[in-house]
């Protein structure tokens, strides 16, 4: 029998150190909570298991709200990318997308180190094996050793670990990702606890020996020479040179890959049952896309390294769980790695997962009180999807320690927002991941704008120091002056004008035209602009400029987005009280009803979400709030 | 079922990447060999689960004899080391021993990033479940996704991931080091093929992190000024300033931390048999320092850096698998520590051994052909011993491969002899560390020789390139013409002379001196001589000096120690057949039959060496063998 004993008290106990439980743990630490990190293996503190990247579309702009929260991933990252991209330039600012690849071991290694220096944040090697609950209250954590951790609010955010097992071929094993030890005893301790858990399954490609790659038959992929950074705090000055930045490398799959694999499809543990857990429908398996597509000729492959002092590199989109000599026999058949040595094969892990339907908005679960859950835990896929959520568990844990209120994101404020309150409101049956199609303020929650957007509210929580708050305020006053100024400013016909209208195109101006208006045209940037009208008075920073631009010339949509945000807003307003029983409501249907009673939304807006509740079912409960009978409804406790 | 598949075919294959494993694939694939490297997980590779440092007595001295030989060990380390210091500077040469601090993690980095970019050498991530065996000869390996590779010959180096356990207090798991995945079925292919295994345990302190150490309360211990390097071929000019150099900070337990421990014995596993394994009694558990050393009232603590980028520090000499909350109140009782977190909670490992008597002198194993052996696995514990085997299992599998003949070192040419012959001969029942003690002429195995020693040797088994061969002999004649310019020239009395020798109390030269003879003089040095003699026609560099004042002014004592080895080599020549039938013989004594019946010496000098073989068992041995009876007592086979 192992002895129970006391360990120290905390504000918050974040249990597992990854992508999410860091964001989690240094959140809470910098409001000033006294916050222990539990988690199985300090060696892979925000340990990357899959791809050497961070960001992409919709995940880059989670990276800049983290950031802009007072987060850690966005620094991170700056501190330690080999590649930095911007994705879409192209198109409009609305899908534009900052992606860096990462040196992965770096990565993991500057943010351990981070915590490490994080004077309220204490962090250390330990399993959770169970939580300590009394009267449905969440009071800490008790690790495999006996010792009992003591706090006003725990988190949880544990990842693939959670019973994890990796599978390849006919090969299945007790593990947590990267051959390490798996969490075997907290998913029990939740089931015990009334949580429904599901079972979902992810996976990773290959990794080969680069020195055996024959780059000569693949694309190069550089990184931009424009400096980008994730974190608004980043400056120019530190932007690598394209000449240090490691290339990526494209190249295709074939039909003789797919051949193998079709081949060989009654050894893929995805279709032969050996694998119960749900796969990630947008970041599939190779047999998955060879199956679900079976037309296409070819499959995009990005090579991408594993980092500055490793021969490691990534097969990105060959993810796959098939047998360890069916993984060598594709990457053979593949232009470029014809004489590749495969140095990790490709693999599985399948791993308990919440049910989100479980949670509020605020990552507290429903069925004990001051328990969290972010990150691969709530059914997510993806670091910044973690790192999203654990920021938000963090600050909610964090503030319910202080006893201040819940703090939420919404829909139109940011992806974080649209996440969680599709997390908490259809819940997911498969890995949920970040689509910019999930957001329907797209043009409103940009990569350029997280700032604008939530700088003030990280400030407002105390994540955003005083100093960082000035600067973005002075940000935001430059660009409210220069647009102001823009739209004060005439440009008269002339020559000069005349010559570069008709230089793209367009007739010359009869009438003077406003400056803003001027920029408004397509093919006018805010440098041509300034050809004809005088500078500001300050010369003005490219940042404010590209807002300034982004705003002027989006104006129209932007504002329509505003509006429709105006009237969700309303329907946000009409709360629903917690106990509601919707069964006394009539006229709802069966399925409504059904939903409504399993997610208990919290205002209309979140029962308008819900799939399966339709606006029928909507203007019954709508007249039930306005009359004021639903508080009469509520259940006796 | 899984599927056994065909891997490629390889000359050499080595089962572990940890400090035996690196160098012995780096060692087989060097010599021409096609050699494969499958470890558990590759980003263990030279991985350092205890202290973060290379060297120290004896140990150093096997880094250096591994550079020697051409392997990697001491270029490694001087790539990483964050702090060198050399230990008895104020004694002999012979004591006279080198330690570095290591950065843990860029040494795995760099070894790894070495075997990646080695032509010959493939490193793949893969757990070795079993052997192929035919007919007794080793013919490969299958792993755990069912790959059969086949080699020539395969060296077992797989540390204590061998059925490991994981122990602190009550709770124990089945582990590799670090919380990584252990290796579950290879021991039990062994025990099937005939092999015996014992089992060993070993264990590390816990780790505290930096930011709470008050180092005020400790001595600090910095680098040291005068350079110094593991590897003959490093230069001066890469050391590092001190100031650029960690410090590592010295302090001691106490009665009250000793109390402590006595008041929870037992709960400590080393004493309530919940450890089977036999631990280390040259670096033992500070639960096991205070039982046998009861009235020693303080131990030695070394508090040392993992890294330039992490705040964990390890508290060398607090090896305990005492339950967390004991080591925690442990820690608080040391000056220093009093109000320090503790990282990770240490300790103890049990693993599988290969009882090392079932070994030939190349570190083949006697029971099955082709099958080497190296490492933790044949009982030592230390990464230098591990280094120092892997590099001789590597060397002889490889020449086994490529059809040549053993290399062996003997007991007199270095360390590496000593520890293998001390483990061949005698075996050992608890993890065997080199110590300064163990070898009989410690005089000629000095630091500072391990080149005059091994250069030559490792050139003719093609690991030392022709071009270091040739600086190596440049020094080697520079020594030789400086020792006998010396030897030849005369320093006549004289005024400067007698000053000199009177200003260390001696009296003054009556008749001229031989410069060899003066420099023997305890308070002559190589720089003190050439005040009084011209300097040699070309400078010396400062290990040409080093070389000269070391050969000249323990001439004596070297030469009485070679003489003894003489005698050993003659012993050494006599030879005993393999399959001696000691029943056969008469006269021996019952305890030595039964351990040469066991051992089966190959030279009467190996029979010596064996306890419980005494004197006059040996007189026997030796007629026999003289009148040549001893070949006629070969078994039928
Ligand atoms: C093989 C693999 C492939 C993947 N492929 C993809 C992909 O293709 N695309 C994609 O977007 N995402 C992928 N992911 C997912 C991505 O890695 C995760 O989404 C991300 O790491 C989630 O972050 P997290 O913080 O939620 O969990 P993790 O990063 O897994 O961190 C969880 C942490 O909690 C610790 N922990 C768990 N249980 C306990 C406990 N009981 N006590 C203490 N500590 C505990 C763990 O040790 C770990 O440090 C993959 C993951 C794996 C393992
Ligand atoms: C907790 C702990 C404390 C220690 N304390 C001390 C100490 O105080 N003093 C001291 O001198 N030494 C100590 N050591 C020992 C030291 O770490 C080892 O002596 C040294 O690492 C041995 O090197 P090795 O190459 O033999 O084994 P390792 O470094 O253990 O390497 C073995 C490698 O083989 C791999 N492997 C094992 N089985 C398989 C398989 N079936 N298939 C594929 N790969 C396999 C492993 O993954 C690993 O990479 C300690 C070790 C541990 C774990």
């Amino acid at each position: 029998m192992k002895q129970k004993y006391r360990g120290h008290d905390y504000d918050v106990i974040v249990v597992g150190a990854g992508h999410a439980g860091s964001e989690a743990a240094l959140a809470a630490a910098r409001m000033g909570n006294k916050t222990l990190v539990l988690t199985i293996n300090l060696d892979m503190v925000a340990f990357m298991p899959c791809n050497p990247s961070v960001g992409g579309p919709a995940k880059g702009t989670v990276v800049r709200e983290v950031d802009a929260l007072g987060g850690e991933m966005g620094r991170n990252i700056d501190k330690t990318y080999v590649q930095m991209r911007m994705l879409n330039t192209g198109k409009g600012p609305a899908v534009q997308a900052l992606r860096a690849q990462a040196d992965k071991h770096a990565y993991h290694a500057e943010m351990k180190h981070t915590m490490e220096n994080e004077p309220n944040l204490t962090l250390r090697q330990g399993i959770v094996d169970s939580l300590i609950v009394e009267d449905g209250v969440c009071k800490g954590v008790v690790t495999n050793t006996g010792a009992k951790y003591y706090a006003k609010a725990v988190v949880i955010a544990a990842g693939t670990a959670a019973r994890g097992k990796i599978i390849i071929g006919e090969l299945m094993y007790a593990s947590g990702p990267n051959n390490s030890q798996p969490a075997e005893k907290l998913s029990g301790n939740l089931e015990e606890l009334g949580f429904d858990l599901e079972r979902f399954k992810t996976g990773t490609p290959p990794r080969v020996d680069g020195t055996t790659i024959d780059y000569s038959k693949t694309e190069e992929q550089p990184g931009d020479q424009k400096p980008h950074h994730f974190s608004f705090e980043s400056a120019d000055k530190d932007y690598l040179a394209v000449k240090d930045q490691l290339s990526c490398w494209l190249t295709y799959t074939n039909e003789t890959t797919h051949k193998i694999i079709r081949d060989n499809l009654d050894r893929a543990p995805m279709f032969t049952g050996v694998i119960e857990g749900v796969g990630p429908r947008y970041c599939p398996s190779i047999e998955d896309k060879i199956v679900r597509f079976a037309d296409k000729p070819r499959h995009q492959l990005f090579l991408e390294p594993e980092g500055r002092k490793t021969e490691e590199w990534y097969v990105d989109g060959l993810s796959t769980s098939m047998p360890e000599e069916v993984q060598q026999k594709m990457l053979h058949t593949i232009s470029g790695l014809e004489n590749a040595e495969m140095m990790r094969p490709g693999y599985a892990i399948e791993y308990d997962v919440v049910a989100p339907y479980q949670l509020k908005p605020t990552l507290e679960t429903k069925v004990v009180k001051n328990l969290f859950t972010a990150g691969q835990t709530n059914g997510t896929s993806g670091y910044e999807e973690a790192a999203g959520q654990g920021i938000m568990a963090g600050i909610n844990a964090g503030r319910r320690a202080l006893g201040k209120g819940p703090f939420v994101l919404k829909r139109n404020e940011a992806y974080i927002g649209v996440m969680i309150d599709d997390l908490v409101t259809k819940g997911t049956k498969e890995p949920y991941r970040l689509l910019t199609s999930r957001a329907e303020y797209r043009l409103l929650l940009r990569t350029d704008n997280a700032d604008m957007r939530l700088t003030e509210k990280g400030h407002e929580i105390g994540l955003i120091s005083d100093d960082r708050y000035a600067k973005f305020l002075a940000k935001k006053k430059a660009i409210e002056s220069e647009i102001d100024r823009l739209n004060n400013i005439r440009i008269k016909p002339s020559k000069a004008v005349d010559e570069f209208v008709e230089a793209h195109g367009d007739k010359p101006l009869k009438d003077g035209v406003i400056a803003a208006v001027f920029l408004r045209r397509p093919y006018v940037d805010y440098q041509a602009l300034m050809q004809f009208i005088p500078a500001p008075d300050q010369p003005l920073d490219r940042h404010v400029i590209e807002q300034v631009e982004i705003q002027t010339k989006y104006a129209g949509y932007i504002a329509k987005a505003e509006a429709s945000v105006e009237k969700m807003k309303r329907m946000e307003e009409k709360k629903i009280p917690n106990q509601t029983d919707y069964d006394a409501i009539d006229g709802i249907a069966t399925e409504a009803r059904q939903k409504l009673q399993k997610i208990h939304p919290e205002t209309l807006a979140q029962a308008t979400r819900i799939s399966g509740v339709n606006p029928a079912d909507i203007a019954i409960l709508s007249v039930y709030i306005q009359q004021g009978k639903i508080a009469k409804l509520k259940k006796s406790v």
